[in-house]
């Protein structure tokens, strides 16, 4: 298979909206959707490209209820993608994820001297930049390999134990974003607003939150000080 | 103006091959015409979207020789974009590097232990691997600033002090790209590969080069030896 043109695929919006679904919950057609402002033709156009390119795998599961089968997409890559534009440089990559590890990494950047012009001198500048951004690449690797694993593990447990996917879609949503608006969160899960409000609240018996004035954040003090808590006591 | 939509921007093949050549000198429409291999009615339209985009900026200029005035391009955006696109998370950003400075940068990665499960815990972690991102993109943006700089600097002597373009397209190539194929740079050059390899050896004299079995690469060694004897002279 060739490496998928992702660039083209992250292009559109609909695209776009459909793989943040994906990624936080299982996804039936009809779910996804539910979830877009798009024609279910243009949703299953979509879709449909998105497997071709290699993104999405699809498999047909029974539902809860009686009824045909429904088909079920999930996101088959695991890649991050960085592209530099700028009057000087041009550059992509895209670096697996799959194969990276934990690790430390210590980078130094040094910017050019406006006294430096001697062209070797700049080329082994240049040189040694390159090897800095290796070494960045392979920390952007790691670091994003292990949110892809903990959010994996957070999906899988929150699930087990609680068993509410809404609640869930709230807590991925401000783990990725860092916080969110209730009006942001109503228009992304397709919620009223009082509704996105008592899913927080329940959420807020599990993982410590902050809500006020319409927006909901993750309350780090409680959460640390609780954990720590759990600590003393094991 | 709004965020260029950049990934539609890169989506493209043309405009990926444009952009490569925005960035390693002057560029005019038919020379950048000259080196794609559509219509020039297609450049045309696919500059016009990027200048709408807000990607590039052209001015009129008058050419070396008589004749109407040329309509010159330049990149106008100095940015670098991350996305990644896994089962769990997907998430994208643009960095703006003209504000980035150089700097040290230490980041510590622990993937999760295959014990961990309590949810707190979980997402303790995730907020964790969020802090040590942030880290990694500042890294980022600090390399890509100081390749920019550095990029723009030889771009400059180069044509100062040698003042051949078609060298200092192969050295921009050699120093983003790591190494060249004699085949890849006739590609990108609309050159025959002997005129390739004389213009290879032309920049040889000013920036030691490996040519060998049809690959071009800068000899680092000799370009270390060669500043340490500077170095001495000094």
């Amino acid at each position: 298979m060739t490496e998928p043109d992702i660039f083209y695929i992250l292009g559109n919006k609909v695209r776009r909206d459909l793989l943040s679904h994906l990624t936080c919950t299982e996804c039936y057609f009809s779910f996804l959707s539910s979830k877009v402002s798009v024609s279910s033709t243009a949703v299953a156009k979509h879709l449909k490209i998105m497997e071709r390119e290699g993104i999405l795998r699809s498999h047909e599961k029974e539902g809860p209820f009686i009824g045909p089968a429904r088909k079920y997409y999930d996101i088959s890559i695991s890649r991050t993608y960085v592209a530099t534009v700028t009057p000087n440089v041009f550059w992509y990559r895209g670096l697996n994820l799959t194969d990276s590890r934990g690790g430390t990494f210590s980078i130094k950047v040094n910017l050019p001297e406006t006294t430096d012009s001697d062209l070797p001198r700049l080329v082994t500048q240049f040189l040694q930049l390159n090897r800095e951004l290796e070494k960045v690449l392979q920390a952007l690797k790691s670091v994003e390999r292990g949110r892809d694993l903990l959010m994996n593990r957070i999906k899988e447990r929150y699930l087990h134990e609680i068993g509410d996917m809404t609640q869930l879609a709230i807590l991925h949503y401000l783990l990725t974003e860092g916080n969110a608006t209730v009006d942001e969160l109503s228009d992304r899960l397709n919620l009223k607003e009082r509704e996105v409000v008592a899913k927080a609240e329940e959420l807020a018996r599990v993982i410590p939150l902050k809500i006020k004035e319409g927006v909901i954040e993750i309350d780090v003090e409680r959460l640390q000080s609780e954990g720590e808590e759990h600590g003393g006591e094991g």
